[in-house]
């Protein structure tokens, strides 16, 4: 059996929120103990991973004091230099707190919408400190159960206002940071703004500083959609917007499962890797998954490691399929070098093809051979064929 | 009862391909006779639409000799001029024909993409000179079943490609015709690109012409990724993309049921209305449905009538629950017109909110008054409440 | 406007958990604080049930002692007494507590399912000191995430010995109750045993005491699954085991939603009251929904109400839809009678309908009439026509 | 690369329907040329099938005469001496002709009822004398698109009216035939009669003979209300009724996409082939699934050989899972051998697991290792660990 070892090259990181989720659900309390994030910090490293990710209130309490504070930053900041492990990005917990019941940039009430981006401009200053370059938007509970309780436009008016005032603010602090807006479709609200990549993506062309915005897809959030992933995210590389990525895994249309990385949709999880190895995208692999509630702490850290390894094994599932000659040969035959071809010639004009007799009858039974080609990779997938 | 009786400033309109559907599925062969183009320009216009949209073979087959179509083309103007209805809107079939198997303007052939424009052309034309001003682009057949017949970012390159051409082209040709993108998420093809309104949007950011392309979403088609349509028009009319409209009901995310507008999600179908009569959009109310196969003759007017009624009953429905003081108080209890006043007072900046020092414990407590809201708008949509 | 003004005769009830929630979800702490069952019946006899129903650990904690559980159950009995409430149904929490994290009645480990049982029979003992004549079981965490974890048809002979030791105690004790099994497709966990009403149904024919075993559906569970669930509760009625209904309301398949009923699928909810009106069904109506998140303590009184209020004004509207006569036209029309014709005429052997020489064309001709009557329908729904 | 042989002893079979499928769908026509039912035994002899099953009208059409019929079943039976083929089970189509846009046994026409059980009758004669054992019954117009169309207790005394007369033909033909209901929730009506294979269940045990009925349970029709096929063929064996099943593959609530087996829910097919292999069902292996549009013929057999292929690989994955002393330390660490053991030991009774004193807290604690079982099934799957 090979093995899958990683490396900090590989840019492996996790949301101290993933591998300390206690476990709480509508239906259930906890099922684990809190996880001190120096401790999840110090196991992350065990794992492999090069990178960790927090909410401001992952590292401490929504009620915390000064001093509490920064002692909790200390601990961490400890944890951080004796691993080495880096903290690519950070985000804030506008959803937990009651007073985000209505939703944060978006919510109805005034006050809550300044205080929440306050809350981002203070979690800012300290991304920035520990050296994050992406800073996550989730806009969980910016949404709607009915259909009068949202005006859908102003909603958006406000979101718009609150990125267009937090990228003046990094740019006046001269932070190095990004935002990446995370989609999602519903859950925990009925309907949630900015549901899909698309809608996110259309979003960021109307902010000031739209080169500072981009995203952060979610594999389970889009396939809740029934959507497909990899075809997301390849848009959003078309737009140069994948800015960060959420790795997981969700079987279709229902709540959200937060899986770990390769459960859930495995085809859908190749195809994912293939886009991320081959599309240009150059930032961390990051995980966000919830250890199912009925793993104790020693499952917690196996998912943790098979979302690595799954990772590894389908990026090499990916190199070496997409290295197979038997592969380019029949990607040929599909003619994808074909859709490469630009469909007007260098120099000719729209009424050259108005000239064009083609063999309608031959391109009619023309057989596409997807279905070879697909077998192909479904071969490599399951380790029968390996270069 | 009220009579619900329209008028051609309603703006209602049908395709031809709705009334005219025969009731071929995957399952079963056609239940009705073919319908002539004429015969439903005269009985849209009883049935009190404005206008009739037709794709190029809705009007003649895609084999027609050039007499053929020419013959086809002045029997449905001769109706059009008898009944008075106008053409608001055309589109292309690049679907049904077997060259179009893999697409059209992202088929991987390239010899089809080239004749798929062509075919647009050549409609864009006959949509010019029959007065239409919106071309609506359905890419059914633009996707893939698996994940290496298709390259995600070449695709959307061919269709940049493909849409810069025709913007061209209908500048060149001085014609008045905007292009209006219409969005689903799979059916027939697996997964179909631009899934959504959201994918859409930001797709026609990368145009040349971008200001000549806007969306012509579906009811049904947003339904079947579980997104809240109402939504997503207010987000594209929020861009100044809601160009045309296709009404029509669906049951959540499963195959294509183009139902009667109001059949299917009926909550949703009067916040739709909502956005539409309140929300600047000025276009056409088009049905795009299809008759149930259960159908005869007579059904299918019934079916193309209940589309109409169910517009007015609703728009009636919307009217009153807006005007309503009881209505207007409970919108304020619910903070509506906070959410319009921006977070940012004028001339204050950032540094201000960060001085604020909210009542967390009031903001956390106070009820959003959603539910009472809502039981009031479905006490309209029930009907008893009238205003 | 008519008033809707329920009476006990009407049956109305809720879960002590419903108006209880406190509004714990996945992503967020409590927004509301304990509400005293006490003051909930209280609450609950105001807006018009008739009952309350309760899970033991709504009523008294897990973790109570002996005195703290009897003043609990003292402090509710008492207000049953003042406000004249009945329990017309009970049941277990085997989900809350971190030793179900895996299941009851199929948990892997034997000490849990044992416990599991007596937890039930100790509640058993008390609901029929209140009188319950229904035990609902729902089995939220009896499932898997992952495919090994747990062999299905062992857990089936496991859910068999649950409900056989469970229906030998209420037999020997000589309560007078039955059970009703919840069935829901998945959330808490990734898939549940018995996910539809169909499952349940079949299941309960293994049992020994089968007599004594029915259903409880519950209207977003079904919908979590797409599928109809007017047309689940009548087959449940045509096996004679519609034993009690959960009423809610949710917009298709996502995460549970829970909405007041008439929220979410209001077409669905026509048929579902009609169903319940006109098939047979004579036991509670009962409601299981979660006050959104968004409200105060008034806002889940406001839901309370709505959810009444809804059901009275759908059983009006079924009521003089089902006796207009130009409906009973249209039914007869769209040959409902003819249905209702048993397809061998009395006597009649199968070898007679061989001899049968239907006239194929005029069958493939006819339309069924279903778009008009449906509309009539929606007419009734919408409140513009009112008999 | 191991090779993959299929042999008769393997038991797959295919449908008539399936390789013959031309590609007519909603939005287009057909892309492939009819397929000679005796090419299409050759080839599926070639591609390593022991068995082709039919619908009378994938033999001979609707409107043939009975020496076109009799010309057809001799051309058939000739296929199958030459190529050694036997045929499993043979079905009827009740759905393709505009007769049968309501329904068949349920439809509210009392003439069309009578002709589809005659319709019926008429293959089950061709069946038993071609040696089918099974004769499978899918009603996919069963249903409705709304709520009045269709009483559904009454159209369940009809469904049961047609299987008691069916059951009594095959009896007193002395036919060795059992039948096998096929679910499904909705495609091609809105909402079609016994959605899952639990409503199937449940309403086979309402008949005569309900030992002769059973399930055909289909993975994508299952999928499509999102429920857990593995599950689902589970539940039917443990009621003892499997008897025959549907492979292909799925994405999810969506429309019927009918891919090859393997291609859509990867890790679900792999539990199925553990169901299937480990669970007692000793049935064909059939495929009902459909070559994609974008196929010519060759591309059809590289699809129908991609089944095949790919349960092959399946089901030696399986074996090698279930047979690691790795995988079964984890699944007695998992405590499958612990829900294998009664509840109740032997003798005892309930009384005494009301004297259990479990250790609450420890119980809680104790994790359930699922993700390091979980992982183990995956990395077979992918092949990167192999036995």
């Amino acid at each position: 059996m090979t093995e899958y070892v990683p490396t900090r090259a590989d840019r492996f990181s996790f949301g101290l929120w993933t591998v300390g989720w206690q476990g709480v659900d509508v239906f259930g309390t906890a099922v684990r103990p809190t996880m001190d994030p120096a401790h999840a910090v110090h196991k992350l490293a065990d794992v492999g991973a090069y990178g960790v990710t927090f909410h401001d209130n992952d590292l401490y309490p929504f009620e915390a004091t000064h001093p509490e504070r920064d002692q909790a930053i200390r601990s961490f900041r400890k944890a951080l230099e004796e691993t080495g492990l880096v903290v690519p990005m950070a985000t804030t917990n506008l959803f937990g707190h009651p007073i985000f019941k209505d939703g944060a940039f978006t919510a109805n009430e005034r006050t809550v919408r300044r205080f929440a981006i306050r809350k981002v401009m203070d979690n800012l200053d300290l991304a920035a400190e520990l050296g994050a370059r992406t800073y996550v938007c989730w806009g969980g509970r910016e949404g709607a159960e009915s259909g009068a309780a949202k005006d859908i436009g102003t909603a958006l008016d406000r979101m718009k206002e609150a990125f267009d005032i937090l990228c003046s603010y990094v740019r006046d602090q001269g932070y190095d940071i990004r935002f990446a807006i995370e989609p999602k479709p519903n859950e925990p609200r009925g309907d949630i703004l900015l549901p899909t990549i698309g809608h996110a993506l259309a979003f960021i062309q109307s902010l000031e500083h739209k080169e500072m915005v981009g995203l952060n897809p979610e594999v389970g959030h889009e396939e809740m959609a029934g959507v497909n992933f990899a075809h997301g995210i390849a848009q959003a590389l078309w737009h140069g917007k994948l800015f960060h990525v959420d790795l997981n895994g969700q079987n279709g249309p229902r709540f959200d499962q937060d899986l770990r990385f390769g459960a859930g949709n495995l085809r859908g999880a190749f195809w994912t890797v293939d886009v991320l190895e081959t599309g240009g995208y150059d930032g961390p692999r990051h995980f966000d998954f919830k250890p199912p509630r009925t793993e104790d702490e020693a499952g917690v850290w196996e998912s943790a490691q098979g979302c690595i390894r799954n990772y590894l094994i389908l990026r090499e599932k990916v190199r070496v399929f997409r290295a197979d000659p038997e592969v380019q040969a029949a990607l040929a035959e599909a003619k994808l070098d074909e859709l490469a071809t630009p469909t007007l010639a260098d120099g000719e004009t729209y009424a050259a093809l108005r000239r064009d007799a083609p063999d309608i009858e031959a391109l009619a039974d023309r057989g596409c051979g997807f279905e070879k080609l697909d077998q192909l990779a479904l071969d490599y997938l399951l380790g029968v064929r390996r270069g």
